[in-house]
């Protein structure tokens, strides 16, 4: 194999494929990057089992300016060749591997021989047979993960919670994720096709490491099959997932449907307050502070004998319904509020000892946060 | 004890004392911050025995606009007083401690009760006999710290050689370090008074410590003591050092005389190429690089026949003497390559078994890197 490329574009591919890559792997070939030449374009694949990514770069990318002098394929130790790469003087750098699975780097007067392995070993990419498949745009699947993923679980014990649940039926889609202490649920609905259905759960890890290669693009073709999931990402680049296999918990029946008492709030007023009472939380023995919703005076507050107490008046837009004091983990509803950005949401609360709800007040139904109590006696 | 003042100059403030806090002290107290509030200042002190530093806040200081409406004295826990200050909601914060050692911290509608200690507890402050005095250009005193620092041993078992060594004496100023495998050694000529004299080894750790606060004054105040050096840093903050008791290993018998070979590089391009270099050295069993001194080519390389293999050719803007190849650590090349900035050097070599050195071009006497090579067989 031998080529010549730019060295900028080729870094943009391997900084792709690299998401994929963990220096932990059962598989010491995946601790590699697969570099496959051919006529028309270079393809690098990364892997770490449950996510794999493949790259093309083709010839007919001007500014990869990409030549191929003769086809063939190599396996490069993934960090240590980044590395190299990223630190070459040279604007564009050669490649080949004339002696074997030594690959022989070169731009300007630097010169790199670096051990690769045999890609005649590296596994196969999943081959998947696709049941559904759905067009959507990249802004509106990284809000989705964005709000969802940060309510999956990070206990392994419960494999089925650290994925989000997805649903598309009846023209919409909706992601949900729960660790059995707060639950996230977005419903967004579709443009175009209306008869796509399914129902998958998609690891929390692939979905934070796709969300950062959504924002490079337009529009990501979703494909299905039994037990993958394959985002299409512009004509060069396919994320593949595995899918998490078994029945997720029914979220609509989590969600209580009464509110006594609410209180509507700007989210980033509110956040900046649990922050600080959550410097108190932290440093005492249980990580809890207390909500307390008053005509008159609502506060949160935290009290830890051994460090010390803090107490801040909020000021709501609107409280309506009973009093109420309810204690709960700052960090989930720090998570939480985050997800809203700045603007302003109802809190709605059944006892202190039911879960509550923080939905956007101009859209009550399409995204709701819900946290579940610290019983504290 | 009860004041108001503004929070950005309080944190100004914090964030110089607790450059002398450690978290693993063994004196608990220690872990704290002491304030000391007077009708005419706030002082706040923070020490790990090793270094310490004090700062006042002057009731004349209108930025910081401190009101004092009771003195008293009290000590906070560093890291958690500090991250509260940080996230309070207003410009200004209110402190008192009308409860005892609970300080009452308040601003808007925060209100923080967080424990303290009786500041009679705090240790006191070495107290100095001071025997020589001497007044520097902060911006001096901040090259040679940068320029020698680096050569500090990091091994405990050699005490002595884990600070830099300082000796004034006949209006010059000589800092020197060496770990053993490498040296650095820097002298300036003294401005106004040419009488003063000392013989000190400062730790490195409280250099890099100082170093940073330096570059906020002008000027600084350096007094010693038996034991003890002194930084006054402007008229409010003094930064305590304890000193490295021992005899300090002759520098400058350590210096080669004679140069073989030499060759004249710009520092900058020859890092770059080290740093490429340094990443295959990294991945090998044996952290060394080679120089090739040769008048039609110079090179560096490493080869690691586990990993893989590296070369470079390099352009001096000149060579003379014998040829040569030398072996060394790439990442005390790159340190002291670090320390010229972006100037024209010339390295000097004896044989390929002696220390080599790194001098400007420009001032050959005044700044000196030694390496010393590793044998390779």
């Amino acid at each position: 194999m031998q080529f010549t490329i730019n060295r900028s574009s080729f870094i943009k591919a391997l900084n792709n494929v690299n998401r994929a890559i963990s220096s932990k792997t059962a598989m010491p070939i995946l601790s590699g990057i697969k570099l496959v030449l051919e006529n028309n374009g270079l393809t690098l694949t990364g892997s770490n089992t449950d996510i794999s990514i493949e790259t093309t770069i083709p010839t007919t990318d001007d500014q990869a300016d990409l030549k191929v002098l003769e086809p063939g394929a190599l396996v490069l130790p993934a960090t240590f060749f980044t590395n190299i790469i990223k630190r070459l003087p040279g604007q564009t750098f050669t490649l080949n591997n004339d002696n074997g699975f030594q690959a022989k780097i070169t731009s300007e007067n630097a010169e790199f021989d670096i051990n690769g392995q045999d890609a005649a070993n590296y596994p196969h990419l999943p081959e998947v047979e696709i049941q559904n498949s759905l067009t959507l745009a990249s802004e509106t699947l990284v809000e989705v993960i964005n709000q969802t993923v940060i309510a999956v679980s990070k206990q392994l014990s419960q494999p089925i919670l650290t994925g989000v649940h997805f649903i598309i039926a009846g023209g919409n889609l909706t992601a949900v994720a729960t660790d059995r202490h707060r639950l996230a649920q977005r419903t967004v609905a579709l443009d175009g096709d209306m008869t796509a259905t399914a129902d998958i759960i998609v690891p929390g890890d692939s979905l934070n490491q796709l969300q950062a290669m959504l924002l490079e693009v337009e529009t990501v073709d979703v494909r299905v099959s039994e037990n993958q999931v394959i985002f299409q990402l512009g004509t060069n680049t396919t994320f593949y997932s595995r899918l998490l296999e078994g029945n997720y918990p029914d979220a609509a029946r989590l969600i209580p449907t009464e509110k006594r008492t609410t209180l509507t709030i700007n989210s980033r007023d509110l956040l900046q307050t649990i922050e600080r009472a959550a410097l108190l939380s932290h440093e005492g023995r249980s990580n809890v502070i207390q909500f307390t919703v008053n005509d008159d005076r609502s506060m949160i507050s935290s009290n830890s004998p051994e460090v010390g107490r803090v107490e801040e008046q909020i000021f709501a837009a609107e409280t309506a319904g009973d009093e109420l004091t309810i204690s709960f983990n700052p960090d989930y509803m720090r998570e939480a509020l985050k997800s809203f950005g700045d603007e302003q949401i109802q809190i709605g609360f059944k006892t202190a000892l039911d879960p509550f709800t923080l939905v956007p007040t101009n859209n009550e139904t399409n995204f709701i946060q819900l946290i579940t109590p610290v019983r504290t006696y």
